[in-house]
């Protein structure tokens, strides 16, 4: 169903600039799987290669927020975005990281909220109270 | 702005469904700060006491999320929704409940990714992986 | 805070083509008053005269749903598009058109609900039953 | 393809709170038949009861709008919001209340035109006329 | 999957507006070929008729934009608001007038880029610089 | 209105790392204007280095899609995601590159046109031609 071609292991390893970035999927994410999006993206290195930096550095680099911390945030953004490919992936990623059946029905339930604090907010085009306002 | 009137302390007092929510509000939060968002709502009051209800159920009750995750995702679906009014309160909230300048740039660097990988997958409409399905 | 000039009375009365949906707009509507879309608009007359066309067949001539209930569908969208000028310019009419409080604040309900269940349904990527299709 | 399992009857006849649900969304539906909505969210009860009782309040219980109007609502903004699940089930619905095709292209051509002048005004971002605002 | 029928070859030819809107996009496109958007559309004439009218004069019809670059902003409308058969579609018309695979790279880089930013912009709520205003 | 402060000229050049992505900004652009979303994203100097290094790969170095296109595919993408402040940001960006009032209108028909025509098809969920799929 997708708009361009996936990649199978012997078409990336048959370039240099794919083969690095699936190389290095793997070391980092200690697994031989590589989901479509990898492949999907395979068609344009360069976008490749900066996706995969970027996603590195945010998501799997140590920082202030836990990683499962982290997933639930993605999923968050993606449910509110309607991006199926992402909300199965991410859903997946923060199950492998613990995420708890209670963990993920609260984090359903903030979601749901916020889509309808957010629509009821827009709706009635609420103006920002000076309190919530950073002076300068 | 809005397109409806923001109710006053004295309208909301003189309302009994009305002054009910204002006052659990106040003494749920510990403050006597009610925001626009629930002197909009007065306008409805069932559309209030709903509201209110199931915000209070679903972000101050204790779950097994911590209140400053919760207000975490509040913030990456407002901000999917484009809703002003929501990233403010919100922001305003996650800060209050000890958000550092780390934390918030990594949520900003995280909502960042998410949207390009949202766009990345819905551009290239990448099947999803059967690894990810869950199985019935 | 435009990205384009909104034209004066004066400046669409000196272009035939913008003059000619100015009066066509105080003619059907029976007011004097052009608002801000049709000022904007009217840097571009080929999009000015489509989109005032299009809009006076769906929304103006008669049809099977009556004029409010068309309103309240497109307040519904504007909210979910967070159009903030949609919003506010759809309310009003459809508090011109006879929206009474009891109709708007479920017309509230509804949006925000819809929007709750779209990101439940979203997020959980629940498959269509069959039943919901048509058969061909 | 879900994220979540769909609960079979049987399993939601094994839990009170899910069998709960389930029963009393078969009585005031009479029908036995169960969408899959509420099978998947049966993984999470307090989602699954929070949310019938406010869609049962919303949607079911009579109000000023009627049934069909609501649906059409409900349809629209599942559009919007891309929600496929949402506008499979809700378009069945408003079907099921009676939806002639004439309603059901007003409206498609509501929801069409709605976006594109959505599109128009956020991308000139036109300023909201004095007239519109409610005075405070 | 829809949730309405898709029209044959010969349900059309025996309606004469079907038919006609039929003719003129095999007689524009010089193509035999009609896509289910319009076999969808076909089940309410009037929105058939005026959809096409309109994606007529703006897709097809000489402008100041050469018909590749219409089809990138096609494209990337389409990504944002996560439209599968749209993004399908219009990804395959860009390929047929002539898309290479850099300036797919490239749109789509500019796709994911623009979402990433928009949602940096939202998310810190950052005021208009008065040098981008237009004035009046 | 802004979540975080905007930083002035005197608090970024006492800063390495926002001082050096300010610089670099003012010698690529030839002007010594920086705008107000580099002075928020000065909050967090990673996001800044990060989003600068993205912006300048995929918008100013030069590919096969001119600088001008690449300017209407953000304000397209930007309108949809209804971010006020990158449509400004963007629109101004295109006019400084050249953009027409006539491509401007197309470019306005365009995102409305799709807009309208991804209603269309989200709201009847028509199903993708097998002709629009990549083979594998």
């Amino acid at each position: 169903m997708a708009t361009v071609k996936l990649w199978t292991d012997e078409e990336a390893a048959a370039d240099p600039r794919v083969r690095a970035v699936f190389d290095d999927i793997r070391a980092t994410r200690k697994s031989d799987f590589v989901n479509n999006f990898w492949r999907a993206l395979a068609n344009q290195p360069a976008v490749l290669e900066r996706t995969w930096a970027s996603l590195k550095e945010i998501m799997v680099a140590p920082g202030e927020l836990d990683p499962l911390t982290k997933e639930l945030i993605y999923i968050a953004v993606s449910t509110a975005n309607s991006c199926a490919y992402c909300v199965h992936s991410h859903t997946a990623a923060a199950r492998a990281k613990g995420m708890t059946d209670g963990q993920y029905g609260e984090l359903l339930s903030i979601v749901g909220m916020a889509s309808e604090t957010n629509a009821l907010a827009n709706g009635m085009q609420i103006p920002v109270d000076p309190e919530f306002q950073v002076d300068r």
